[in-house]
């Protein structure tokens, strides 16, 4: 395992530590327990958005605290969960009085951290709403039901927007909810990922293979093939998102391209290219995009697409200003 | 060769028609010959500020193109200097009237080939300022002298937004060498990357190995040695440069943290942690920083940090608003 670190059990502190002093001129990392908060929190009146699940798939969720987008983010180790007690802490540290959303990813165990850490908070108005847009499998290795992928960070950038606007916590969670149903979510890999503290990759794959469908985690996808010219994967990753919602029927989206973390910019842009091309064969505007390394897996080689149906509000609420570590525009 | 492409030899104008296609409300792509221009270019009464070189660095030089950095940007093919006709109808895209400043990083085909643009641009005032700020060797696979890194994409930003403010050629060019003079940068890595027209890695590192030293384009560094711990690797780049230049003074400094590519950003500020710590203990202070890809070399794993010995002005230089797909703060 060749990485820069010191030692395997050091990496998500140091790691932090690093950020903290980066940028702190936006947050502050709270370290006993462990949470990352908006250096203005608690902001009085405001709704409060928060989220937060295993390390290494940064920028998100730390890299998103800040104006306009998230007011705290609570890290687990590496691809691990956050602990009720940090949770809470964090809840707490971010209440305003006007409510607090979880917005929490579909694996087990952020489920149940979240749920109970909304239970030690029940002086806390706590809402929650658990993303699932990953059309790949139905059930994985962490996961009941679908996976939980790039629609959290669209849901964080327009529910933080929301609230930065003063919608109330039903207006909040609302939009959240319909973001979340309006996303739909693919990945693919060329490499594995290593953990640190595992030391070696987390699955093999062959020198001409890729996996379609990949999670997060490296859990297992559909199937397993060899690698085909980009035009190819994301035509399959985006009929597959296409068969699963309604999408082609002339409305706006916003797209994003999202590298895994060991995918260089050069290769992200030739498959928004695809994307772009293939939308349009099918009638579907991109309203909105991004394209970069947003949702990663450690050094994974790879991509995922996102799609999310936006109305107006939705892209209103995209183009307000963020001013974030990870995302930044406006401010 | 596992990469998110077509055809090796398409993959330049294909990622930047999918760049062109994402970032169509700041860049326009011209293909023949092929460039990357400011979508409001040429600005009248302007200096215009441009660079190029070989892709495969993304987001350097093309992300930087746009308000308060670059006006425009000529791409080669990978690890290739642009021609000498690309430069010349950048040159003459961009030119407002006010001069037109060309940043070029020292590697020999790049410094031919702008000189070759300038002469044929006679017509307009061109000045041209070679960026030579890595430490790490004199000459090289294709240089003669120290290489150009880091500094570039700093100089970038310090002379775009110089040229934003109306700053007279004779200044902004100035503000270049200023830049370039204070600046020392060097770079390691823990894997090679593979060029897609070559079809397999540039060089070999074995399972344990790194290479400190080592050039944008897979260059031979100073030497191969045992992969270190984080804190040992960040040691010998910072003492390399503080060796090299006057910084331990108290003066500030804007610090990059860079990684090349394929290194996951959980461990860039782990690389930040170690030489905010590092520097604190020479006594100098960072004023500002980076810390994330901005000029990678492919897929390759590794790091490289830069150091500018700043004052007042070029600090407020940097922080003026910026608005590229690759940098953007205050619009």
């Amino acid at each position: 395992m060749k990485k820069l670190i010191n030692d395997p059990k050091d990496v998500v502190r140091e790691s932090l530590e690093g950020f903290a002093l980066a940028h702190a001129d936006i947050v502050e990392v709270v370290f006993d327990p462990l949470y990352v908060v908006r250096r203005d929190a608690p902001v009085r009146g405001k709704v409060a958005v928060i989220s937060g699940g295993g390390s290494g798939h940064e920028p998100m969720h730390s890299g998103y605290v800040g104006k306009g987008m998230l007011d705290a983010a609570i890290p687990g180790q590496v691809f691990t969960s956050p602990t009720p007690d940090q949770i809470e802490a964090a809840t707490r540290a971010v209440d305003g009085g006007a409510g607090v959303l979880h917005i929490v990813k579909n694996y087990t165990g952020d489920i149940l951290n979240f749920e109970m850490a909304a239970e030690l908070c029940q002086d806390v108005e706590v809402q929650a709403v658990v993303i699932n847009d990953d059309v790949a499998v139905e059930d994985s290795l962490y996961t009941a039901g679908r996976r939980g992928v790039g629609a959290t960070v669209l849901a964080e950038k327009i529910c933080g927007a929301a609230a930065e606007r003063g919608y109330d916590i039903e207006r909040v969670t609302g939009l959240c909810r319909e973001v979340n149903h309006h996303t739909r979510s693919m990945g693919m890999a060329l490499t594995s990922c290593t953990v640190p503290a595992a030391g070696k990759p987390t699955f093999e794959l062959g020198a001409h293979e890729m996996e379609m469908g990949i999670g997060i985690h490296g859990e297992p996808g559909r199937e397993r093939m060899p690698v085909q010219p980009v035009r190819e994967i994301v035509k399959r990753l985006v009929e597959t998102i296409l068969a699963d919602a309604a999408f082609a029927d002339g409305h706006p989206v916003i797209a994003m391209v999202n590298g895994l973390g060991g995918t260089p910019v050069i290769e992200l842009y030739l498959v928004y290219r695809e994307l772009e091309h293939l939308l349009k064969s099918h009638g579907i505007p991109i309203a909105r995009r991004l394209v970069g390394n947003y949702m990663t897996s450690l050094e994974m080689a790879g991509c995922s697409v996102t799609l999310l149906r936006a109305g107006e509000e939705l892209i209103s609420l995209w183009d307000d200003p963020v001013r974030t570590p990870g995302l930044r525009w406006g401010m």
